[in-house]
């Protein structure tokens, strides 16, 4: 985990071929702090061997400190540096493949003219045939404005394509749902809404990606209202549905019930308002959300917005008032979507017992783990382990296998029930790489779909 | 050929297995006029054998006469029809794939978060990085409203999404291009085009299809003012180019030059307009376009629209006047892109020598090019040897090459001489399914972009 931040470069280094003198460079490089991965050996001579050495290290400057290092030893010389993380993103993450073959014209004529045509004919007298003789019942358009990408803020559509490829990458890889980046270039709400709307034909669903709060709330809440397929803004609901699971577990945990937690969510914007409203449909009862003017409350008037006003009168019902470090007193949970380091040991002293720190703010949090432990808290967790790219493959996969019309609270709860399920033992969320974990999310989903259905 | 416009449907039949049944039941079959395809033996038993017979036939009419036919026949009983080419379809032809291994949390950590924000930064510090860490350079956007959907007209932008997944899989296939469909749901010319452009950051490249005329022109251009990608309606410029590369190769066969042909082209939509634009920058000097009311010159009255005015400029010099009969008088070529057993013997009888026919309706021509070399014509073509799907990959494959901002008559006019130039000697233009001929095109279509820069 400890790698997680870190940059990867890989140095390819001519090193005198005697006994010691690779150990003099490991050395060299972990005295500056940085961690060895793989060391390959990609030539020999005589007197010389060529190795690509890869390492960790933390920015630019680390790396001058490293390569400095290792100029002063003798019989040890740098050829090349490579970045791994942009070598590998050569010529993009993704292409659209047939699933096909095309072999012989006889192929062409079937899956082009003439052939199509009667395919064509096949939907337009029964457009539900679309589901059957198209992609577009397995397709989820991956849709950014650019202007929230991931800790960078607004860099831009085209800056952020590298994010929706790579979530383009899991849909394929975990869930097997043909992803397509939408990069939209506008501002306002009501352009993207009718921008979307305009090529919604073409999806099963749509996932909304790094869209700025506030506009995110409109642009997912006017295009559900026009398009007849699901939308969801990940950076809202993922993060909020993979929270959920992980609370489920921890309270199994700590034997607390949710009907008698109190939670405190540091941060009130897209992330943390979902967290308050997945957490009170799952019947919470006590959540106070805090911002930068400290605990929000209805009839507060500093700093609110429409969506702070909204979510300020289904929560804190005590009114509390005061800064985070009032608030958190005698909480039994603290979850943070906000700033690093805002969460001192003091304050989580004051919490309740066995009480529960996520500090989910990226890629410092609000406390570390270690520390928070130390302070008393039962558990806690940081964004590590709390990956919020958990929940979106099998709720989407739920939601186009069953043809649902948008995403519900049930089907939200339904996937972090599902998630929490999967989790190991020690583990208080699933293993993101295992894939019958988002196919039970996906079935989960599914099923919810369709029960409700029959009502 | 004759298989070409016919469906395909598989009987599943059981046969009593003695001497002479088969044959009694492929009679039958050739009785009413149905083709055989492959015939495969699917289970055997004591008295029994289950064959998948495939039949071409001519609609479903056809196919009930088969059917009642093969009815009488003692010991054959129909199982199961299934069509191959709907089979063919099922779940859609087209899915988005990594192109890269996720495997491990450490690949996972270099698609996506925290590496991919590396990438992110590259891009944002220079947008031409673009090219080189993103599929933006590999992808082109194919894009349609539905309004003229092959011959089946507007049938909307669903029932045409088998189209554009088919234009997808032989992006896919010939050139590797990552074709994406994108489905619009707007009418206006207005609205199409700023759909398109606020999305168009996604994309290297777009090819419009089957957007009715006149909408095609004015969207085609519009769009391309507000872009700095090449746009290209297909329906449009790809069949003007497979057009003149048949044309180049036909002249040499029959030994006339291009300066001193006389060219009618019936039909002044969307195809025919273009290749006459197509024929002029090739330095083609007599054209004359046929519509509906006869020759079209510049100062007619009746039937006319702001394409046809502005080609009237350019075309017909002699302001020749009259129906198609009167026109086609001494001309060396004719090129039909219009309507069905438009061109009678008769009228072929009355052009030059060495006349050469291409009779491109579809999928009835202007007239069937057995009967035009009857009639005396030297050369004659039908839609069928005229593949207008020749075109597009390699132009797109080298424009994006290329990093051309649009596509030119210069590369329009190469593109048609390379394909020309593949064609094989007994061809008047080369086989779509071979990759080498896409090549030559891509890269003649690139060289001539990047000749065009050095200027």
């Amino acid at each position: 985990m400890k790698y997680a931040d870190k940059i990867v470069k890989t140095l390819r280094i001519k090193i005198k071929d005697v006994p010691g003198k690779f150990g003099e460079l490991a050395m060299a490089i972990g005295k500056e702090g940085g961690l060895l991965g793989d060391i390959i050996k990609v030539r020999l001579d005589s007197h010389y061997v060529i190795r690509d050495v890869t390492i960790y290290i933390d920015d630019d400057e680390h790396l001058d400190k490293v390569l400095s290092r290792l100029k002063k030893i003798d019989g040890v010389k740098l050829i090349e540096i490579t970045d791994e993380v942009l070598k590998l993103h050569e010529g993009g993450k993704i292409t659209m493949k047939s699933k096909i073959a095309l072999n012989t014209i006889s192929d062409l004529q079937k899956i082009y003219t003439p052939g199509v045509a009667s395919v064509c004919h096949a939907i337009l007298r029964n457009p539900k045939e679309k589901y059957r003789y198209t992609s577009i019942s397995n397709t989820v358009a991956i849709i950014t404005n650019g202007t929230a990408i991931l800790g960078l803020g607004n860099i831009g559509p085209v800056a952020g394509m590298p994010v929706m490829e790579g979530k383009a990458v899991l849909f394929d890889k975990l869930v097997g749902i043909s992803g397509i980046p939408i990069l939209i270039d506008a501002i306002d709400t009501e352009e993207i809404v009718h921008t979307i709307a305009r090529i919604s034909d073409t999806f099963g669903a749509i996932i909304l990606e790094d869209i700025a709060a506030p506009s995110c709330f409109e642009v997912e809440k006017k295009l559900q209202e026009l398009v007849d397929i699901p939308v969801l803004h990940d950076d809202q609901h993922g993060t909020a549905i993979v929270v959920l699971s992980a609370l489920m577990n921890a309270l199994r945990l700590v034997r607390k019930k949710k009907e008698n937690i109190k939670v405190v969510i540091s941060g009130a914007g897209a992330a943390g308002i979902a967290i308050a409203k997945i957490l009170l449909a799952w019947k919470v009862r006590d959540v106070i959300l805090c911002d930068r003017k400290g605990a929000i409350y209805s009839g507060r008037k500093e700093g609110m917005n429409e969506y702070k006003e909204k979510i300020s009168k289904l929560t804190n019902n005590r009114k509390e008032k005061g800064s985070l470090s009032d608030i958190i007193r005698q909480k039994d949970i603290f979850i943070g979507v906000s700033v690093p380091n805002l969460l001192t040991s003091r304050m989580v002293r004051t919490m309740s017992k066995s009480a529960v720190i996520f500090a989910l703010a990226n890629p410092i949090p609000e406390i570390w783990p270690h520390k928070a432990l130390k302070a008393g808290a039962a558990l806690a967790f940081d964004g590590r382990s709390i990956n919020n790219a958990l929940a979106f493959p099998g709720i989407f996969r739920g939601a186009l296998d069953a043809r649902a019309k948008r995403i519900t609270d049930k089907m939200k709860i339904t996937a972090a029930r599902s998630l929490a399920e999967s989790a190991k033992e020690e583990e208080i969320v699933p293993h993101i790489l295992d894939l019958n974990v988002h196919k039970k999310v996906a079935e989960a989903v599914r099923k919810a779909v369709e029960d409700n259905d029959k009502f």
